[in-house]
């Protein structure tokens, strides 16, 4: 079933080393069916390079597996719960890459620094709260997607395409699971170059003007959107 | 048309990828043709995989488009407007590279601090103001190539042959294409050097003496030129 | 002998530079087979391009070689210390990589700021005290081992599978050779991590909370293991 | 003329590409035949793919060429005086390499903090005074030799085998062009993780103990040396 499904997720999976947001099986990639209310996700532990399109998992939107033959990734409830509160979204991607978690692991936000951010990203990029005791003891990973959730609650996850757990990593999305790593790596490019800017100017440094975000975000993704470089 | 140039600067386009200097399609390349005065630039939003000579775009010095069956790089207005003020150039590469972009978001200019830059640069290489309200409203691509033009008021742009536009990126040029991409690549390493060099002395560093800067230049730049390393 | 155990050795070794973890020979792997009391080891200052299976030198617990046509590596005695000391750990990893290195110079343990430490390391991973002139000018190598065995007095090596020799560099372990080099991956991504982390913040940053730590080790490493990412 | 020697120079050249040293055509190696007083050097301006071992130039220890289709690199006067006052060494390296020339650019010698250091430079790696006006002039790549001499003054160049050039860039050393670019290498390695202990320490850092250098550097250097890791 959804072998359409199965291939574009394996596909969005095996980008995640070939962009150097990963090592060793440190990473994951799902896209829902939303019609069938199905999401397909990586499977658990499966080293990147055996891994095929067969290994993908099937599960409901209760995280309940309707077909593999592997467990699918720790990580399902997160996404799971993503899916759920997120109505927009069609894929998502979760990584460990360097410079998103050095500030997920510093408790901080992206600000917008630049175009490039802004060309993805409207305003700045946040990480979530801490996670109390008890939602760390039960149900951690569908409490994850739950601090997620908290963090975007006067933010639109179309306009804002990822977040920072804290002391943990990022997470993405996208229309479907190809946008996702798009999205994913623009992430740990802008975290990169934040994270100098900032150092450059021994911290002073001012978001960019809001003028400039604005024409950047709404040339590419506004009702009038003609960017395509 | 120009089939000449459009392979010399479909070329040097897929040097960026190859130099680590584009992230995904985030960079363009033109060269001009003085005589004709018509432009050659990469098509808008087309993958390095994918691109091949034909798919280059002419347009002529008022942005439009000559020949080609896609359309022009989103940023063609700022590279018309470039080729109009400053007469001694024939290429242009954009890119949103590291640590020029770093320089760019923090709004500085990156300091001479070694022979490296002084074999390229002549001095400083500027950052630009702020764009005001109303140049990022109207005409944004073209008052870009303004506010770089504004720049290089007391700046002979064969001197110093790139530009970093504040909270956006550099921007380099030079006699060709080719030498416009050599540009961008000792622009990203200089500018790598240059954080590095004035974090290690906590911001203290001065520029370079200016007799090792003339030297370094000159013996490749000027009238008796013998350098080639 | 132990034709099985060099095989492994050997592959252990190559996958040092396949994760640029080492310069030039600088690095050795080492397994122990504890039935016999023979360690399989690295031969010394050979090429990683020119070793084979074949090359690996056998040595018992008190260092001297029972077979190899090469001397065993010069850093051999550290790794007999370990095995002696350590009864759980069945292969060993020695390195110059980067990061660690950093740490080690800076005589700093490596505190935990995120989830990627905590998958592999229950809390900090310790940096070693000064060794004396006394250790340093006699029996230098095996005195190294000791200088580590000391650091453990209080932790479980299972836990925390790494150290930092203070000035030098780090050694990782685990129950067989793959393991240990999987371990020298992980440290020095999240040194890396570490270092970016506390410069972002001033070195004000705390240690990740204890909850989300052990929740991490343990659904990984605990009785109740269930994590595979 | 001098065909192995030619060999030997084109192949230590063509490693510096190979380890990441140069970009496009920065950097050069040299060897000496010292019984017929005649260096062997790479061309000036010639791209590493096109380069052959004929290529390669052959000058006397006055610069002179004695043979070649080529013009010999515009710092051969740079390497001749080293061969001059440095009797011991057979090779030499000339390269703009990253971190290393960010101390030259930043004036600061690389204190010994670890081992890496240890096992190939005997104490600091020093970096050279200003050149006067006139140094830089007249013959400026002969008196970039000078201020390197000068800088040995009162260290052997067999202990301590290379140097930074102010605000320019390291030379090495070796036996043979070989070792030169391994010391190259090596430099490179131990002013990366140099720079980033001092910024972890607030530049509190201390150099190594003395002991563990010395025993380091004796171990593979000194009349028992017994080290090959």
């Amino acid at each position: 079933m959804l072998e359409e499904l199965k291939k574009e997720v394996y596909e969005a999976n095996m980008l995640l080393p070939k962009y150097n947001l990963v090592t060793f099986t440190w990473g994951n990639v799902s896209a829902i069916d939303r019609e069938k209310g199905l999401v397909v996700i990586k499977p658990s532990g499966v080293d990147y390079e055996k891994m095929s399109p067969e290994d993908m998992v099937v599960v409901d939107l209760d995280g309940n597996v309707v077909e593999g033959k592997y467990k699918p990734s720790s990580d399902t409830p997160t996404h799971v719960k993503l899916y759920r509160d997120f109505n927009s979204i069609g894929g998502i991607v979760h990584t460990h890459s360097r410079w998103a978690t050095i500030f997920a692991q510093a408790g901080r936000d992206i600000k917008a620094y630049g175009t490039t951010q802004a060309d993805y990203f409207y305003d700045e990029i946040p990480c979530t709260r801490d996670m109390t005791p008890q939602e760390i003891n039960i149900n951690y990973e569908y409490n994850t997607g739950g601090v997620i959730v908290d963090t975007f609650k006067h933010i639109n996850p179309s306009h804002v395409p990822g977040v920072l757990v804290k002391n943990h990593g990022p997470f993405t999305w996208g229309k479907d699971a190809m946008e996702a790593v798009h999205n994913a790596v623009v992430l740990e490019e802008v975290a990169m170059m934040a994270w100098n800017t900032e150092i450059l100017t021994n911290k002073t440094i001012e978001a960019m003007p809001k003028e400039l975000m604005n024409k950047h975000f709404m040339r590419k993704h506004g009702p009038n959107a003609y960017y395509g470089q």
